[in-house]
């Protein structure tokens, strides 16, 4: 399955009253992850493969983390990231955060991939992931 | 156990480029719900409960959210959250987010009462969780 | 001119490691104050006003801030908004967010009222503001 | 004046409904790189220099930014920040953001050092900037 990794600082904005960051933050970093790895993956960016597959995104059906150490800002931490499963319409993502090589917090996550309802542009449908797409993200 | 509840407006900030709410902002939602849940029960404010009790805070150590229903901005939607479990120096919460009655985000939290290690202030260390506290989350 | 005026909770998500907010929340703030005194002066939701008038929002031209007085979570803070100036496309709003009935920010914007581009649908092109706007802002 | 830069990518969390960056991030974009100069001119991390000279922060007293063009999740884009004003207890940087060259956004911020008030930790209080802190700032 297509992996990626990327390094990035923690930094003041992302930490909370207590110095460490605030959790909702970490998803929106493996959020990001995700899309480094779509883009790694296919090749292309974000608006790119929106537009070529007819997408309009792949929400969140399902995603839990666990803590296992804090991080602070001016901490670098790695992100490393792994499709677990491709399926017609959804696929799954695991990150590992790591801080000095140790696991900091994992996240599951399970998207589905959409395009707008053409029965109502106001909402999404799924539809079937691409087959280039799934045998990219399946490589 | 205890329970509270809030209304609250979904934001033009809480919302992605596909219109509806960038899902790390559910977890920040649910964040402040524990707040306002503890408030309630303890019946004072979170400054207050920290002081008295010399807590540092509850850091999250296990979260999970389903997504069945997207809410974008103007969309007035209700938190319930309910104390799902106590033990000795961590509890569990579980959030659910109605739009219209419709039950559209569900949250489970455990999150671990620390105070500073007095070996070095700069570290948490998970402590029991005071009795009236405990009580109080528990009625 | 058209004024608005609102009272809301600082919550731990928008303060940072000294314990106060992080500024660029209270941007954050206004900016959803602007909308509240826009949907006050036009008597429906900002998804309902952007459609009506073919907008496709009111992006910031130039903004400026002035803190007075750090606020933290807990503090329930009034915002006070106010139309400053209607122009043909343009507008400025001021707001003066008080803790306590003190002036702790204040806030001062200029955004402009655009619809997407005929030419070029990605992109943004200012129009003119509708008069019923113009009038009901300047009310 | 010392000066710093730095390229960072626009993400999708960045971005709001319109499709292109919500301005309040660009305040804590503006946020991190003062700190990116800070380390970049005292040759040490942020924990390290508020630690090392007593600090706890440097919070706003007045900011303001005038938006040029939009950018949009993918841009790679450039801030240069330099010190504009050294003074006693008081400095000021200015902030260009670049796309391809162009000049998209601009920032100012005055802000002021500040230590913990010794008759009450609560409160922060204005205090001369370190000499060496300065010379370093104003090379």
């Amino acid at each position: 399955m297509f992996a990626h990794s990327r390094i990035l600082r923690i930094e003041w904005q992302d930490c909370d009253p207590a110095g460490i960051v605030f959790y909702p933050r970490y998803f929106a970093m493996f959020d990001s992850s995700t899309t480094y790895l779509f883009e790694a993956a296919l090749g292309m960016g974000k608006h790119g493969f929106l537009e070529r597959y007819g997408c309009a995104g792949y929400p969140m059906v399902d995603t839990r983390a666990q803590f296992h150490l804090p991080t602070t800002f001016g901490d670098a931490v790695e992100i490393k990231s792994a499709v677990a499963a491709v399926g017609r319409s959804s696929f799954s993502i695991e990150h590992k955060l790591l801080k000095d090589g140790r696991l900091a917090v994992e996240g599951f996550e399970k998207r589905v991939w959409v395009g707008r309802d053409p029965a109502d542009p106001a909402r999404f449908k799924s539809q079937p992931i691409p087959p280039e797409v799934a045998a990219k993200l399946s490589a």
